[in-house]
């Protein structure tokens, strides 16, 4: 792995620079790009963002006023990008055209190298962190629209300094960007206080068949493709719908259950301290870690699905939960 | 008013210390007042805070392992009581059978001077903030449990960081309190990703009856006294329900009518930039700012209220709009 100043050293060495973020593209890998993207073009360096899926209405502010220059890229580097899947087929396709990512900046623990060299920060809660860090070293300024760049990456990674990866760090870069000119009233409006009406739509569907155990300590929420369609919302719109059940004061056993086909089901479980959810995830094939995961099944019933679940954590002793 | 040295060395001269919150009690309040007296107690100055209302179980960890003692109290203080008021009658008794309060600090730009001396920060997000400062220029270290009454309040009146009030210095204290071992993640979980039963409940009542406006701009929001029963949802807990209408992309008059009393609601209204809320809630005697205002109705029918305002909103000439 590349030290700090190396990775800076590099990054000054790029031009035609092609900056590739991962497919279902976040406020992260997007306020990563889109800022490396300003800073080189700031610095007369032809720079462009690519990433596979197509980019959220809500994101598109990133890249305003940015010129689209055509140029064959000579450098190829990866923001946020854990793993060479996450780059999506048309990625893995322009690259394959190309030549290898030479650079990768990320900040996930699980990070599988494919790049010629990385620079990971496993501790960061943000990729935009490390850019922000980064951008110092190199000695290049932040302007206002890079600190929109920013703040957008760090506030959306952290559920806006809710989650425990908020750092001191986290809140002192906050503090620089908004100085710095980052747009972060109307951005935080947009990230966290926005609901679309099909979401409402879809939370009330949701609410109204949500089963819960007698004693509140269970939840199941289930999500069906019909349910999907009747509301108009998308796969992406659905982070905020799923994550209800772990609120709940009192679960500590919370279940969606998510449809993506006929017959084709993701689940998700979080428990709290006293149950495992890989142990519970694992009676179908599943895994994943003792307070978050998942498993699949693949049948037409999600009641079905939902009594076999509650029959798993029934049988699994929370005696011989390994935490 | 006070300066800030001024504030701080009074602050210092204090012996027996009663430290006021006001009633209805947030994190703001109750976390200013739990530093300054965990603050006093670990320099040997009795010190206790009282608040006319019961405290919400969720405070509960603010005050937890601070001893009670009995004790006259020479010295009265306010945090975050920007009227007299707000301090609610058991405090005013209090106050009547004692002597005036001496000092108040706040950080509300309406606040109404009701103490001898008053330290006044209108620009800050909140108290707990200028509790932080105050404490430094007293040269009074932050203990962790300090630290997590201050965190408490910067985050609860900042919407965690969210609110346009947020400035650089707000994300610096939250930086030094997590480094003076500030509890910040489970403390951001029950503020601001728990759910009650009652609330998800009554949510789930509150989104059936929603009234929108065909083309999306207008959504009303009715919570009746029955609504609450059904739920057993408390006055206290609806916060988060009625900032619902204004949250929904597309709105631009989000109405929240509130039902108080057989013949008693409360209306609040919000609006984006192409209407005034003041104009509108003015129609029937109400008032507040151009964005948020206020009005009430002494008549038992809700959907004739919400007739009445409709109507309203169509009399008010968005070209005649006060901004």
């Amino acid at each position: 792995m590349l030290t700090l100043q190396q990775t800076a050293q590099e990054l000054l060495s790029f031009e035609d620079v092609l900056i590739l973020c991962h497919r279902n593209p976040d406020g992260d890998t997007l306020g990563s790009g889109y800022a490396l993207c300003r800073a080189y073009l700031e610095h007369g360096v032809r720079a462009r963002v690519f990433c596979s899926d197509e980019v959220p209405e809500k994101f598109h502010y990133l890249s305003d006023c940015i010129p689209q220059t055509e140029f064959t890229p000579r450098h190829i580097l990866s923001v946020d990008v854990a793993d060479p899947g996450l780059l999506g087929e048309k990625a893995l396709n322009l690259v394959a055209s190309l030549h290898p990512v030479e650079l990768s900046i990320d900040h996930h623990p699980t990070h599988r190298q494919f790049a010629d060299e990385i620079y990971v920060e496993a501790n960061s809660a943000s990729c935009c962190e490390i850019i922000r860090v980064l951008l110092e070293e190199m000695g290049w300024e932040v302007t206002p629209s890079i600190a929109s760049c920013l703040y957008t990456g760090i506030a959306t990674d952290t559920g806006c300094f809710k989650f425990s990866n908020t750092s001191p760090r986290t809140h002192r870069i906050a503090a620089e960007m908004i100085e710095k000119g980052a747009d972060y009233i109307p951005i935080n409006k947009v990230m966290f206080d926005t609901l679309t009406f099909p979401e409402l739509a879809l939370e009330r569907l949701a609410l109204e068949k949500m089963w819960m155990s007698e004693d509140g300590s269970i939840a199941v929420m289930t999500i069906t493709t019909d349910m999907l369609h009747k509301t108009s919302v998308s796969e992406s719109e659905l982070d905020r719908i799923t994550s209800f059940t772990r609120k709940i004061k009192g679960v500590e056993i919370g279940i969606t259950i998510k449809q993506r086909g006929p017959e084709d089901f993701k689940v998700s479980v979080r428990t709290g301290e006293s149950r495992s959810a890989a142990d519970i995830c694992a009676v179908f094939g599943g895994g994943g870690h003792a307070r978050a995961a998942g498993c699949q099944f693949n049948e037409a019933d999600p009641v079905h699905i939902r009594e076999q679940l509650l029959q798993a954590v029934r049988d699994t002793d929370p005696e011989v939960c390994h935490g």
